[in-house]
């Protein structure tokens, strides 16, 4: 930590600076645990497993919000030496922001908001299964109810709306206003574009997904792919668990799972190289050094989500991709119908679009519209335009408007996702827009990297890490995410790049070029 | 909880009963941290690694020794009713015990103790690789000097030696003068018998054990045995490590590790059953309803040592064991020169005796020489009469009367363990005692359970788990471990049963029946 130099222990800054790494180190274990509780810890281990959770989640919220903390941010930004350094003035911004809003939460409504959702989910599982909503209203009457207290408590930044405060959480900087406009121009290109490749009448051949291959193979290649990519495993691990997921829990420890299914030939791979979007991002950030500050932190969900998702669509769904990792593929599979296939084949396969009432089963182009429908109603149930009871009406209106598609039941529609259960509210834009800094930023690199497809044809992927190390893993929380991705693109926020880029590759898989 | 009903949250006893509870679950978190470490952690994880443990070892330390703690012990002892319950007396009586013990210790000298040894540690063993004990001794006095501070610090018990008050860290209630006492008998009868043994002329038939099997099989194959020993997967692992180990973290939560070498037939069986045993007692405290009590815990180094030692050596390497198991191992390997194994030969193999430099590849008889050189050495480095440049010719000259072995160099000699570079005396007499309660146990068992070998036969294991969970297990530290043997055995400690085993097992081995 260069900003606690061993002659002069006892700065205010240096104490902030080593109170911060604790409280960091305390929460890497909840992560570790929380890693070991999906993917290893036997099952009737999950007593105890909460009963250590609880303690350190106490622990570390004490430790945040302490009076020492608050006066040591205090002393650190009345001293105009720490302040004129770029690194600590930018550490204490965030800090500053960060400890207000903590602070500023009644614990009784951190507890309340905590058990009820917890209650909340089981009902939402229970309510899921049965296709039973009016069993789960009352329990998201009760969950926007307490968002909105959060969000009063927390308090509606200057100009913007009570969502706002909410959105807060997840995408500093962001606003609700911008949200919508970016959103409903993506949406206007997007709903013909769908339109066009629904009615088009080609449709891409996908038969050879169901190509079986064995899971030690499938391990074997994926973990291929995510070492190739510039994953550092001697700084991490991929396993196995139900729900895929990365866990960043500090410096040199970055833990990727995925899951295989022996019928699927590439049943794995996107969600493999999903994660190990948001490891690469988790490993590039500056912990070794900075492990606590914000500077060591990822700007935001928004971000994040655009690591992943680039890599996962941009680059393992187009077809210089392919012509590396076909041939990778083949070289370790001896059945002769993995043999035969061809790139283009790929190619086109893994970019068919087809409307789905399931979000986590939806192509890149429609993906984008479920979220647009959650950020309206949520934030329409927030305002308090939308009464709870109308939910599931709204929903499949929407459904059938935007997607073409009815609403079977509850289950495929309106209680398909765990957020809202969890009293999230206000998360999930961030996908959409993990999408659209996905696009944004790909097209500035690709200005920058000429090379970029050629190097993916040969499977080197060291140009492109090494621009994302660059422009958005080093910079940490410097700058929040709207202005990261300015500094990065040169250009605000847009739904351009990403309709550009949908047209682009979409049109010609379904021979419209 | 029984103690601590909810109508009535804050009596005294069940205010400790909480406090002892969280610092059990912040232990637990250490252990599933030190199992992740040995078992999945990335090499690049070690640092942050150490700062946890730092961390958490810090707010368990000072847990443990709090003032708070401090006055609800007295005041619980205080209370009549509360210490009437045999229960809570039990409890008390440990607590009492162990607090006063952490409280002794100056933090000066636990922090001196802790950095001397972890630097030791790497200097043992760039020692042992070099084969320089004058590169280690200076450190190995500083060690002693600590030993003796500390014992000094803790007191020596009533009537007792200085190296008493260090073994009442890992065997309560023992005294050096009475191992001293069963060590000596023991020796007298074992030297002879190996002697005898060795003079024989004739040696089992060991080259089967060179057969091998695939890590896949071997695998399978310790899992089945593991399972049918009734040790609980739905609570625990089994998994590979570099030094195979049982971690019971807490309710649920039983972890064992064990090594593969595919060029040796039955290279983790015995180790693998060896921590199975650990497990098995792990898993049958009473942790659900007490975890954070001393009726919770086991009862000493060398009752848990029992355990493991009873299922590796008495159970594992017995001959109706092997009815079953050699049985259950040709059903499930192809190789003929498996299927043409007989029990006899593999009985026989698995209980070879041969004296060995090194202490953990020695056999069951000579084992216990070992452990009784290096109690009778650092015993008299403790009291002062064997100064430590000393060490090296005081072990081997033992070395070559107990076991008529030249030591080549002390990498085979005096350095070969770890266990004096971490600072730990009064140790290794725990692995003998194991061996001598599990002899004990035995023949209690044996008596009350006159189906045993039958059960055996058929891998029947529940008749003695059964025992064990009864007359060991369920009684955590209720009593010391001499209390337990005599209770549990209806006598003292003695050298006999163990030494009767031997004889009877060895000398028909060796043909002299």
């Amino acid at each position: 930590m260069p900003e606690a130099p061993e002659s002069d222990p006892k700065t205010p800054y240096a104490q902030l600076l080593a109170e911060l790494r604790e409280v960091a180190v305390l929460s890497s274990i909840n992560s570790t645990l929380g890693w070991d509780q999906e993917v290893m810890m036997p099952p009737a281990g999950a007593g105890l497993r909460g009963e250590q959770a609880a303690i350190l989640s106490t622990l570390i919220h004490e430790r945040r919000t302490s009076a020492r903390m608050g006066e040591l941010i205090a002393a650190c930004e009345a001293d105009a030496d720490v302040m004129a350094d770029a690194d600590a003035a930018a550490n204490l911004r965030n800090l500053r922001r960060d400890y207000d809003r903590a602070t500023r939460l009644p614990t009784e409504l951190v507890r309340e908001m905590a058990e009820v959702s917890t209650l909340a989910m089981h009902r939402w599982r229970e309510a899921r299964e049965a296709a039973d909503f009016p069993g789960f209203a009352p329990w998201l009457e009760r969950l926007v109810r307490l968002n909105r207290d959060t969000a009063h408590a927390l308090g509606v930044p200057e100009g913007g709306e009570l969502y706002d405060a909410l959105l807060e959480n997840y995408e500093p900087g962001m606003r609700a206003a911008e949200l919508d406009r970016v959103f409903g121009e993506l949406r206007a290109g997007l709903v013909p574009l769908i339109r066009d490749l629904r009615e088009n009448g080609t449709r891409p051949d996908t038969a050879w997904m169901r190509i079986p291959l064995a899971v030690d193979a499938q391990v074997a290649f994926n973990r291929a792919v995510v070492e190739r990519m510039g994953f550092d495993f001697t700084a991490g691990r991929l396993d196995v668990s139900t729900h895929p997921f990365c866990e960043g829990a500090g410096p040199g420890d970055t833990r990727l799972t995925t899951r295989y299914d022996e019928t699927l030939l590439l049943s794995a791979l996107h969600g493999t190289v999903h994660e190990t979007g948001h490891g690469l991002y988790e490993q590039g950030l500056p912990k070794a050094e900075r492990f606590g500050q914000p500077l060591a932190e990822a700007a935001s969900m928004g971000i994040h989500e655009s690591q992943s998702r680039m890599w996962e669509n941009f680059v393992a769904r187009g077809r210089p991709f392919w012509e590396w990792a076909l041939p990778e593929l083949q070289r370790r599979v001896t059945d002769p119908a993995v043999g035969r296939l061809d790139v283009d084949t790929v190619f086109r396969g893994l970019n068919q679009v087809e409307p789905n009432l399931i979000r986590i089963e939806s192509d890149e182009a429609t993906y984008n519209l479920h979220i647009m429908l959650r950020f309206d109603l949520e934030r329409a149930m927030l305002r308090g335009d939308l009464p709870v009871p109308e939910l599931p009406g709204a929903w499949n209106e929407r459904f059938r408007a935007d997607l073409g598609l009815e609403t079977p039941s509850e289950r495929e529609g309106v209680l398909q996702d765990i957020h809202w259960s969890m009293g999230a509210i206000g998360y999930f834009p961030t996908y959409t827009l993990g999408n659209l800094y996905a696009a944004q930023l790909w097209e500035a690199l690709r200005g920058d990297l000429p090379e970029l497809d050629d190097q993916l044809r040969r499977g080197e992927f060291g140009g492109l890490l090494g621009w994302l190390r660059t422009h958005v893993h080093a910079h940490g929380r410097r700058y929040t995410a709207p202005e990261l991705c300015q500094r990065a693109t040169g250009r605000p926020l847009s739904h351009e790049p990403l309709l550009r880029y949908l047209e682009n590759k979409l049109r010609p898989v379904y021979g419209m070029e």
